[in-house]
């Protein structure tokens, strides 16, 4: 790498959580510099943050148009390279689409759309652009997932039989949670799911990611608690698996008292494999014929995939916010080696997790409609 | 209490599991005395078992006819009160409807007959009878979960919106699992379920026991993973209660690597509560507006039907052979308050609680059977 | 064995903790049977307890020398073959001495004594009878104890290098603490140690049982927190070992909040195990070249040693009661045998262990009373 | 805060594990941008470093004097504002001090000097100065640490009667253990202590910090384990405390199979707390009269000055390096203050810390020189 990687953001106004995640994870490795951004579509608020972030005035934009414009005709060793956008569902194929448009790369929030129709367009332009796109699945790079990934394609657990993941949170419990909240249950801005949309499709992505299957069945039974929502704040979906596996998800956001605790169990014909978003350094390794093994990230027997993503040594405590700058490490590695005309091994989720994120929750919310009605879930 | 209660025993030879359970368990508080019993269909086994645990050679009987009939000619003073039926699932019905009709109270181990048909008759023959009978749910009978209760009851997590469970075991991963393992698997011996018979009746009462609710409509995924197995070693169950809650049970024998692994919990509109088997004497309590509690057996803020269940002060553990034990002793106390005429107020699982078991057992074997159609549970 | 043993019991009245316990773990594998006590020195609570036990009038004694005469009055098949001593510690040496005097085999409650003189006196009893003598270092006969001791034993952590045992109470926090509180802070009934004496010995004890090495040195800084109290309600121990080896003992029965927390780790030259008794059921073993193993009793991995003490298959938690039905079984094999005259392998702490506690005691006092100075743990 | 405050680094070359940790710290927040260093002695591993980092050729010096020389020379609006010190301890006074001279900031790896000598002329130095200078005590800046120091201070758990801290790890259990040790069993490197120096200090900072008491009186038990090593890899140290208060600090680097593991307990006359560095997010609160509570970051029942010192809602793990950039975050708002002339309120450990860990160093190995005597901890 020769130079710092540019990146302009979308969203991430004052007060916003995930665009204030996104900027220190970019920052975290040194590999980036923001440049510019269009933060909030209140101007003060806008320029407020711009200042915040030490960034020149004429740098901060009143909207993404302006901002993918006024960029695209700087000369080449000032413009940004990348945008990152962290705006709501519903204006993430709009700002995607003008940044590929622009030239731009792009690291873009779940769920990548609004709908499946825009995901499947949105793939096409990425096709089409050559250009580089990363979906944001952040859990995917916690150290010790990959070390469960890996575990798994190496057979240590045999075959996958049965799939246990729960997500899990208090935050929708009450009908008025806040800004961050409102715009998540309201299908203009959402899409057709919230609960299922905002947490069910990073479990459906893990799963998938660690196990190396598909899902090729679901039948799904969707909850609303909370008077006067209109969307899902609950669901437990059940999932067959390509390799004849079976599994459940079981997604809450109305699971008073919860955090954000995201587990996963994966069970095979040898042995298991569990992990805890809240303990993401363990991932506790158990057979029938050996005792229990808790394997920690940056201790023994754990992968090299395992220890690329670690910085610090074992029982010094990373996080999410490290496990979110992986993802951003390995883009920046992958865009870095784009420019230079390498081939680069890094991964990241792509514009095809996010095509089968969307048709997750097409599936999810019309099976719920036909009383858990069991779906196939083609590949698209 | 003016004597101790004399128990005889059905089942229980050597090597059975189960049955030494239950005599540790009448044995710990020093209310019942075994007097006599029909422990194996093997003469040589049978007695050695009788030697073993000190009994007169001429009350160890060769079945449990025998036993019934000659117990029921010795004199008030001297015979056996009650019968603990501690035998594989087709022999339970036969086994206590026969002490009934001798006059013989009845324990009787989980599931409580072979077949929903059975379970009927079993029932019109308790009410008939007036003698009473106990069903082996010994899980609802840790202190702990009795405390879950009554916060349940009283209103601390509000009104209950979704339950979780899973029970998760790892001994029938491979086909051979020893002679315990052999008759679960057998329709002949077990019914038409042996998963969802084995841990899923324990799932299914402890939840309603600790909810207060009752279980609406279900829709089963049942798996058999390992060859040549004809009854299910895995299941998902979704779940609906009376009150609009939501539910899924999840449940595997084929869950290498996971020794008995059976934990509950329920999310309330206030908060939720949290149980573990392996770790019983915490009561996780989790809200939106308070740290997280862990109220532990013993300690401050716990109730006193949790207290009555505890013999030991805080820190110093119990475990599952007193939570069975607790079932016992309030078997024995409402059998002397029986003897004496007087009312009695503990509690223990009943047949009722049997016929529901049996019901849920029917009820999820034929939607799995129809691609996990949902079916009522109506109470019969 | 060809008939149940028969037990006295010393103490144990109504509402005795340790006396309760000592019946339920005696009762627990249904080699003992309760015959006689004198259980108070109150005429009317002593009356009570025997019927709650359901001992006939005859056998309930006033005080302990009127049992062990009267009782070795009776013939060979009905007079009590061993006496439980769970009396405040003033009365072990007297009740003891006069047991053996009458031939009757003993096992006490720790520490053994109220001072190293009577511990001196009480082994040349022992001796000289020739009789069976157990004190009741309860948690030594916790499988993964045993599990613990193996593994040094066979080398698995090196050569042990650190050993550290913490011991925390809450329940001596504020100045009065009850019945069963009060007593131990008397010196005229305790001894010369409180805290030191209560729980310091447990921890003395395992730390040697399970090394296998000798304590041979010691500083010892005691405190005294609640106001108006003479003994001891806190203490720490520097430890050094006959290999070299250092540790430390931290004790307090004023750890306001603590239930009864007693852990132990040891360190050596390979790795390290971890025990804590309030999850008795995992041994944490560490090394630097392997994951973190947790091994659990009744799973892989596990030495014979601790499957002996186990009654039920992993994932079955077992606890304190359990772990003391463990001496109590073992002795009342010791105790066959003694009778049929053959050898018998099974171990019990025995009065050498009650010396050698003792020993610690007069050793710890003493050097709190100058400064912490070091002092030699002479054998004695 | 107008611009970002400059960073010159002292040390911290390429595979320096603390160096690294310094970076990413300092970038955490974006209110700091490294523009210069002397990485390492080495000049080719220094090139590298700085090309890594992208800084220009001449802002890569060869050794910290030409360093603090040149940048002393540029403008004010280019030049750096402070240093962070990340080499041996052995340097650390001379780049110091130097760093004062030439009127730049300084931010310093613990333990603060070589020698308590040392210590106390940098005392001096910085007092002369009127510079800021911050002590890299890293874990006083776990959230939780500040909410336990609250709630002590708010008498949550009455008055302070004993603590127990312990430090444990395995790195160090052989002879060989890599660069990054080799230096620190040095004495010529790493001055008096090892152990006790490296990890010791933390814990004794951490103690005074959180318990606000002062350390009065101290007797150390040093040890050596590993032939041929000159300084201590193991101790155990007694506490007095100026309230009357007694404590313990076990350490260890030969605690094999170990990571980072640093715990801490205090307990009071009404309640404890305990917090562990591997799960820094839980604070656990314990009293005799409530249950165990776990209050958690971001959680209800949190105090503002652990609030301020978060990032992420509850649920998503923070860890070391947060709580390392909690310093610096907290340092650079206290420089801008500084450069503005504005009073701030932010706390980071000072000069004073450091000379107390040195004078805790020298009184603990003088200690340990003499069979473990007490000994005063002056105030100096």
């Amino acid at each position: 790498m020769k130079r710092k990687l540019r990146m302009g953001m979308a969203g991430g106004g004052p007060g916003a959580f995930i665009g204030a995640v996104h900027r220190m994870a970019a920052r975290l490795d040194g590999k980036i510099e923001l440049v510019c951004g269009a933060f909030s579509t209140d101007p003060e608020r806008n320029r407020l943050m711009a200042e915040k972030l030490f960034l020149p005035e004429e740098r901060c934009y009143p909207d993404y148009e302006t901002m993918f414009r006024e960029e695209s005709r700087l000369p080449e060793g000032e413009r940004m390279d990348f945008v990152a956008i962290t705006t709501p569902n519903v204006t993430h194929f709009k700002i995607a689409s003008e940044a590929l448009r622009n030239g731009f790369h792009v690291i873009c929030e779940k769920p990548m759309t609004w709908s499946l129709e825009e995901a499947l367009r949105l793939r096409d332009l990425v096709r089409e652009s050559g250009l580089i796109f990363a979906l944001m699945h952040n859990y995917s790079a916690y150290p010790m997932i990959r070390q469960m990934r890996r575990m798994i394609e190496e057979g240590k657990i045999g075959t996958v039989r049965k799939v246990v993941a729960s997500y899990d949170l208090g935050w929708l419990s009450a009908p008025n949670a806040g800004k961050q909240a409102a715009w998540r249950v309201n299908p203009q801005i959402s899409g057709i799911a919230a609960c299922v949309g905002d947490i069910g499709t990073h479990a459906e992505h893990l799963i998938e990611f660690v196990t190396g299957l598909e899902i090729t069945e679901l039948s799904a039974d969707l909850s609303t608690f909370v008077e006067g929502r209109v969307l899902d704040d609950d669901a437990t979906i059940l999932l067959h698996f390509s390799n004849g596996a079976k599994g459940v998800i079981e997604l809450s956001e109305v699971a008073c008292g919860e955090e954000n605790q995201f587990k996963l169990r994966v069970y095979g014909s040898e042995g298991c494999l569990e992990w805890s978003q809240q303990t993401p350094e363990d991932l506790i390794w158990k057979t029938n014929d050996a005792a229990m093994r808790v394997l920690r990230r940056g201790w023994a027997e754990t992968d090299a995939s395992a220890h690329l993503l670690s910085r610090l040594p074992a029982g010094h405590p990373e996080g999410f916010i490290e496990a979110f700058a992986n993802l951003y490490s390995d883009f920046a590695d992958a865009l870095c080696a784009y420019m230079e005309g390498r081939e680069c091994q890094t991964w990241f989720p792509s514009v095809e997790s996010g095509v089968r994120g969307m048709n997750f929750i097409e599936n999810a919310v019309r099976s719920s409609e036909n009383h858990a009605q069991w779906r196939k879930l083609e590949r698209i």
